[in-house]
């Protein structure tokens, strides 16, 4: 129940805020025998990092993160493994005009109504920086899943109304595209277009939001739980936790709805002993199980709330108010490119958390 | 982590298969005083028979669901509240030929691979008949709600091609056309062109997909919790638990994706002493909590798996095989329809939780 | 959180009051293929059941427990296990007189100031009654730990100021001493003694405490999980759950208090390729860990809060009253005989979590 | 199920190891509006720390525990409380003699049995100073329930064979009783007496158990929950998560043994307008719930492990040894003074819990 814990039996906590002194997460039920270490969790948190491209905020957090328990002469012990990231770069004093103004598109009016209180600064619990927790753990879960063969990837579908292509289906490749591309986009030429709104959208203050898509191929089949813990349903409340995710698709997604079934249903077949579909409509998923084939799934993102535009809003007492940002805030015209590592995290998260608990599955 | 449980506080589990003796559900954490009555479960649950229109699968399943414990002369007592559904009508002699085959589409396939054992019986747990429980909870839920002026509705918000256009906005008036409609659709032009289709997916043995939108209204600010228990991300966990579901949003969805943030970004505005947004493409969510306007989202319904077409597949033992529905099989063209009151149940649940969870937010 | 559930992985639900329609149990995240038959829940429940010994109450409960779901061919299929126990011979008549007073030793009096509601008829929900589903969930859980060569066992250590004297250590030889007593007591003298006590207090209409020992052997070492999960603390919740229990020991317990570290501490030995230690004050735990010795401890019962003589109380409004239960009434003068399967099954249910969970440890 | 957190809506969760960088907690659903300063929570700590008095621990770990999330200007927001502890004064070193060799009453045996690794360092995570982060969220809870008139005790009861005698029964006196004695003893003379006890088994080498006793005072009648969720469930599973302890009992626990039902059944009586009990042999809780009367209980621990007489144990590789600390180990010769706020933190965190929860109980 606790709100800021994720997972099963692979369990995480995240606490802090964007201005605080610090930010963590402690994993807690992370198996014992995997080697992680300070660099593993400072390489990942460093492709979320603004500044990774010149269309991500430009706040230099330079994350250090450090593991402080849970990991003995370089490999997990089975105890709570607990990570610290200090916050730096913090300059929380031109939040100070606009700290009694409703952000459009923000949580800080929802906050005060639940809590009756708010760190306003740099958004405080609901800043997106809250997610570097998220990355730390999915490095952690990686690493298991590397350990049994599963690999996972996110890259950047769509940008506006920019799609891409997808041409590759190894993972290598796919992963070689994505990383060289500063979007985190497998398609050159669509990066390129994207780069151009992208572009645009900053210019003109105004933001732009995207797709992201996920997979997770060389999942054995029988993973995920049915009824309430279904794979799809684990995968999209993670994925729906994220900030700015507005949807979430497994498969064929929204699509399926005018497909009929008779072309929607994957037929099996037999290759090599294994059993296979000739189509993956079902996103590798069937009644919240795997079925061995890849799984794939897409994440919306809606543009970025914070644009430099002025924007009418009411104050915390009422009155109505034109709401600009400080010249010289962070603005990070696209949320969706920095999510592509996030996205990427929580699905080898609930693969990780899914893994472990499948071996209570029989007697 | 219990796979058959959903909800914090308000939490419910279901139990059975599709042709076993009986189905149930156990609502555990259900305040006392809420007056509540077989006849109100059995009303919620005659909704989602098959039968109520012509285009739903045609079992008559005549549910007649009993409550067995936790209401003490009309009232629930804080105890928790077991609910029956006997099993009838279940002839499973047709699934003796097709029991050694994979179904496409199906859960069969996934359940063997991880417990070994299926109960294939009509689908055995992985059949839609395992909502009946979520209908009868979700009774249950709404009464708490409708006790706080909470309301909540689903409808048909699309079928294969076909979008119905929503006129309404009182919840009356809305409720009444969606209950008008055979297909739960408040549009009746749509109602017309949708059964159309369905009858001729029907006639060749084939199905539809849909498209469920959700609504809640007079719904308070200051629901829901921040980060991962995001009401948003419940909302999602739900609905993405559902037989067939491949896709849900929230508010502008994957519609966001292409709007600028200047637009995206719902102005606040007074109005007499209420904070409220023009526009409401957040859905009335905003950082995991609700704002007070009306909670709205969507999920997509893949076209149903059981289809009266032969199709491709392979033996649980690696044979290539013809699969073919015995004739006279159950067979429900467009599984959404039913969909409908499971995801209102769902929607009501998830409400009812947030608000009582909500109570422990100040000291 | 869900106040009616007990266990993690392994993890079931209790519904129903004594004089309801019903009551039952789901137990959710059993393995598949587990062998388990009504026959072998009833024979479990027939243990528990009054009439079993002539110092346990009259009430011919003739438990007739029905699995409606989770097994199929005789074997466990990894969904939810759905129990039904019907209520009979409940007449509720002769709680009439008595219902608008608060019950000394009873919960009524709690029961409304939590509720401001509750089902009186045989002490509702807090009913003894209750504990019916733990023994059924118990049976299937010790099937799994039979399957691992595991073996639970609980016995009457003392009956009011007699204390049993345990001579046997082989779990043959004190299963064969246990169940061979009217009062599951492993030693003969002292089961006579207890029964003459017994019959003192039946005869006076007043009532005894007991404590009940328990014991698992051939457990591995390595069970159990550390700080908050501890297999002890988990012990303690399961016991301290049941009604009725006021104490709880693990190995030395209260006597550890008055020993020295020197001699408390007990000494490791290699035992042929086993380590083993000399003493067991430990009762087979470090730090929340099993050590592969026997697991020990034991609860104690404080003597039946329904008694045949007059006591003084309150009426619901607060009026001073004299509380005599009516002629004929259940009476049961040593609640802690019929404790004993009930503590049996709650110890195998606690093992089989920790045998599961302790699954995901290593990577 | 993780098993380093505890609580239900008012959630912690420890990390860290003994001789590690820091040991932390991070409390999650902490109502807002709390007014809490690091002071409180080192003031708190304070009483934990070895040197207090003369007969604990003599490692100077002067603990400065820093908040660095949750709080804003002085006050919960609603969000998680990260605290950080830094770990000083750990010479590790000493500990590579020992390090190959199983640690009679320790846990490096079971913990290397079920992970396979282990951090040996000062006991690594299973070591007793993870009790900090317990006393730092008892800290919190404490506030809120002052804030709701709630107050919670702990001292020592008994030490080896010396018994305290309690003659105070107000609040006020008691406290200052317990905390004028440097071993949180209310009674004086009983004091002398342990304190020659302890240093004589201090100058041996050896180590005493005791008996710590908790207290509750003004709680509302109906805090807590029925069936497995009792409020004597959780303070057990409480207090026997706790280093050393090996017993637990509510109000008059296997005291009740020996006593006959009319004589422990709490006479029910009136006393303006309140429903009281004439004795409180009940602890306070009937069927899991709060009576109103005080909530007493007692938590038995063993003689501390560490001692400095030599002990018979084996290796990690199966070999006969000699176990000796080395000379200037930490040694405390009585476990359960360190204990005592420990205990307090873990019954007013457990209270904090239920009050929380509690207000979810009706419509």
């Amino acid at each position: 129940m606790a709100s800021n814990s994720f997972g099963n039996v692979f369990k995480f906590t995240t606490w802090g805020e964007s201005h605080g002194k610090a930010i963590g997460v402690v994993i807690d039920g992370c198996p014992a025998g995997i080697a992680i270490t300070d660099a593993d969790i400072n390489a990942a948190l460093a492709l979320r990092a603004p500044g990774r491209n010149p269309y991500t905020s430009p706040r230099t957090e330079s994350d250090k993160a450090e593991i402080l328990s849970g990991v003995f002469e370089g490999k997990t012990t089975g105890t709570p493994i607990g990570i610290l990231i200090p916050n730096r770069d913090a300059d929380s004093s031109k939040y100070e005009p606009i700290k009694s103004m409703l952000r459009p598109g923000h949580a800080n009016y929802t906050y005060l109504e639940k809590y009756g209180i708010f760190d306003y600064r740099g958004g405080g619990r609901s800043s997106a920086r809250e997610t570097a927790g998220r990355v730390a753990a999915g490095a952690i879960a990686k690493k298991l899943l590397e350990h049994h063969s599963i690999q996972v990837l996110a890259y950047i579908k769509q940008i506006s109304t920019i799609e891409a292509t997808i041409a590759a289906s190894r993972f290598d490749t796919l992963h070689t595209l994505t990383y060289d591309s500063p979007l985190f986009c497998p398609d050159a030429d669509a990066t390129a277009t994207m780069t151009a709104l992208i572009e645009k959208a900053k210019t003109e203050g105004d933001s732009l939001g995207g797709v992201v898509e996920f997979m997770a191929l060389s999942v054995p089949a029988g993973l995920g739980d049915p009824i309430y813990q279904k794979l799809e349903a684990n995968l999209a409340f993670a994925m729906m936790s994220l900030p700015a995710s507005k949807g979430f698709e497994i498969g064929s997604g929204f699509g399926s709805v005018t497909m009929p079934g008779s072309e929607h249903n994957d037929p099996f077949i037999s290759d090599s002993d294994d059993v296979k579909t000739t189509t993956n409509y079902a996103g590798g998923i069937l009644g919240g199980i795997t079925t061995g084939m890849p799984i794939v799934g897409r994440v919306a993102f809606k543009p970025t709330s914070s644009i430099m535009k002025p924007q009418q809003t009411v104050t915390t007492t009422g009155e109505s108010a034109s709401f600009q940002l400080p010249v010289g805030s962070r603005h990070d015209p696209c949320v969706a490119i920095r999510a592509v590592p996030i996205v990427e995290a929580m699905v080898a998260i609930v693969l990780a958390d899914a893994l472990l608990l499948n071996r209570c599955a029989r007697q």
